[in-house]
């Protein structure tokens, strides 16, 4: 009996075809050039494809779709390659397309006025930013990666980061988007309205849908006044239920809008302070927790009185036990950098496994209090240093390795500890991806965690918007 | 050649099945008992059904659900009766099923600390603004219908109101629903996440798809810290321009949110003064517009002090000519009443022709200016009485009777009006619909106006979750 032989595809017949789109020097194939295309940012995934190929118009992405769905080509699309679950990066089959976006790069509109910006896909976050800044104008989205990440993969993963507590997440601060769809056709949902209920919500489809049911090219963005003032604290707190009961006082009584609270554990700041040169204990005594509280407003005086006298109350009520307020611009930065700086810093103790998840805001005390028991049980010795975004109940549950230990031994048990935390988070209704997503990282997992009836719909949604499957293949689903 | 005979289907069996599942009390077919759900509240739609059945769990939404697809029978969700587009009321085949979820009233969680609150789809939106006062926090949306309407209605529709300026629509404010699917599976999709990125957003999805998609029998929904405190202010401005800039100056600079801004024109005050008993104009001299603001926020006193602030500059602008700020309780329900009760003195002026429209909030006075001109171009006499929501480029652009004119004459006219405001509606890239949505009044002037793929992709989801074609037919699609 003979083995069958599987033919290579041949893709001679591709490479021309999108080159005829692109430009020949807009489809790379190039190992070297492809290269920093094919890996992950942290070197977590590395993937192989045909070719990188650049469009530049929404139209050039229309007609490598088309092409890609007649030759039953599969398309990675990839932004500023930040993603943190292996979405951007093919699978090794060498099947794959990857559609860089990052030459859609215009800003098409700014609209002060109607508080609206039009961007193209491959955009970066700081580009909108500075240009929502231009006209005096916020554009609030904030991530430790706006420089290089684009507008279009903040919206294949509706990310967040540290302004979600006031602002949303990308989801939020959309009017409306520009879709390839996976046959070429183009959806033009580039609305500017804040109000239209014409039918089904399709933009909110596509956001978050990790390039799997359709490619981002263009997006309308909601802007905001800019609060001029701001008043930033780094706060000593007992507990946990201690920071909960604060964020609510904040909320309530700050006279301004609480745009940033964020919990940091003691052990997060040690990091810090071991790790990161030019950072100091901002606080004379050591405390367990610390929330690093900011208020937007428009009148610095006043937004730092309603800080000074919530944070009285807060003393009073036994939420707080000491606080620092900046005085200055570089005080505040010295605040927020301890905050930044704190993934990096946890990469000086050796491995970390890492957790982004979110429960119930008022579930975090609980959680967290049955997560730490379980970990110190089945992972002795481990360091559970949990940070992140209080305010939207989305933490950063990482885990740093036992001190001494090896650290590949360590990092062996990634699977197995997530497992357990995953455990913990559903036990609290919470989720297994708050705001990185599922991409390839937790795509297997995932239907352990998600509401069957859920995975139905999805698989329904992929199907059909995207029968063949070509879209970001083996991500999500 | 014989005519083939279509069969009536026999039901006699459907009505035991159904009183099987919710009780026979539950199931309603006599014909006094059933005109209230088979109306619209204007009169302006009238259909015929088999039944009213009332299912008092989500378990008995799921199994009427389930018989309904075994049976092939239409099923038409109602929540409070009381939406405006006749979405809510069956066709005139009498095939289908009333599916009332005033049963399912509930409020199954309130959840102070973590600003949740969980209520069924038959509790009244009052209900759950009572609800949240209850715990000193705010669930913001506001409606007219606020005291009939409910929970699934307002999800259903993803309605509006005049708080969405600040706070969002329905959409905005739901972490998650719990849905019954066309073959009575169950969604348990009741997040109380703000942040979950685990795949694609079914919750969308579900919210504003009028019932043709899936029932919503729950949801859960974002509470927000109360603002104690309130400044109203009935300002004449001279023209929608001046409007605009003051929209941007109070947003800016009012020192607290801008929760409302709605925008009245001068004829509509004149309907208000001249049918509404009790009223008077606010104001000493005549000003062609004006706009209710109502600034939200902790501090009385500074709020207070922060609105005269912003309405001197903007007297100093141009943008502003004179304002009344409510001094008590009573003064500022006497300047909602003007707004409040509008749509009703229009009402005493003969036949109105309205226009839930939306377009961006930078066209608004762009926008105005080219609809008037075409009106007074193509229906001499016709009086224009546009007001609304202008924070959210939602305009009820309403049009009065000529004086004189035979209402029903006027009214004869509706669609044609329709068509001709909904075109220069699409040349400022609006919407025709923008908070009460589509049902069967705008179904099939939709697609004229909406982009043709978006139309496809909405019927690729239509099918994929109704592929019977049970829910809700012929509303949106």
């Amino acid at each position: 009996m003979r083995r069958a032989v599987i033919a290579t595809p041949n893709t001679a017949p591709l490479l021309p075809k999108l080159a005829g789109i692109v430009g020949p020097k807009n489809v790379v194939t190039d190992a070297a050039d492809m290269q920093p295309h094919l890996v992950e940012w942290r070197g977590l995934y590395q993937g192989r494809a045909q070719c990188v190929v650049k469009p530049g118009s929404t139209a050039e992405v229309a007609a490598v779709l088309k092409l890609a769905t007649e030759t039953g080509t599969p398309v990675v699309a990839q932004g500023g390659n930040t993603g943190a679950v292996g979405g951007q990066t093919p699978d090794d089959s060498g099947r794959a397309i990857i559609l860089s976006l990052q030459r859609l790069n215009r800003i098409r509109e700014v609209d002060a006025a109607g508080s609206v910006l039009v961007a193209e896909a491959g955009v970066t976050l700081q580009q909108v930013q500075a240009a929502a800044a231009g006209v005096d104008r916020l554009f609030p989205l904030s991530l430790a990666s706006e420089g290089s990440c684009t507008i279009g993969g903040t919206l294949a993963t509706n990310a967040g980061g540290t302004a979600v507590v006031v602002y949303g997440n990308m989801r939020d601060l959309t009017f409306g988007i520009e879709v390839v769809l996976a046959d070429g056709r183009v959806w033009n949902g580039l609305s500017k309205l804040r109000k239209d209920n014409t039918g089904y919500d399709l933009r909110n489809l596509f956001i978050g849908s990790e390039g799997t049911l359709g490619v981002i090219t263009a997006a309308s963005l909601r802007l905001f006044p800019r609060p001029c003032a701001q008043a930033t604290a780094f706060v000593a707190v007992p507990d946990p239920e201690a920071a909960l009961a604060l964020l609510s006082r904040a909320q309530g009584e700050a006279g301004g809008q609480v745009t940033t609270f964020e919990l940091i554990c003691r052990l997060g700041l040690d990091m810090v302070l071991a790790h990161v040169p030019g950072t100091r204990d901002p606080l004379g005594e050591v405390s367990p927790w610390y929330v690093l509280l900011e208020i937007g407003g428009r009148d610095e005086a006043a937004l730092g009185a309603g800080l000074e006298a919530m944070l009285a109350a807060a003393f009073e009520a036994g939420e707080a036990t000491d606080a620092a307020i900046a005085t200055s611009l570089a005080q505040r930065q010295l605040l927020w950098k301890i905050r930044e700086d704190l993934p990096l810093a946890q990469g000086g103790e050796g491995g970390s496994i890492k957790h982004d998840i979110s429960v119930p805001v008022s579930s975090i005390p609980a959680f967290m209090a049955e997560a730490t028991a379980m970990l110190a049980a089945r992972f002795p010795g481990c360091r559970p240093c949990p940070f992140g975004h209080m305010g939207d109940g989305n933490l950063h549950f990482n885990v740093s390795q036992p001190v001494g230990m090896d650290k590949r031994t360590f990092l062996a048990l990634y699977g197995e500890m997530n497992l357990a935390v995953y455990e913990v988070v559903a036990r609290y209704g919470g989720s297994i991806a708050a705001e990185h997503g599922v991409g390839q990282m937790k795509r297997d997992v995932l239907p352990r965690f998600k509401d069957p009836v859920a995975m139905d719909l999805m698989r329904m949604l992929k199907s059909g918007l995207d029968p063949l499957g070509i879209l970001n293949p083996g991500k999500v689903l």
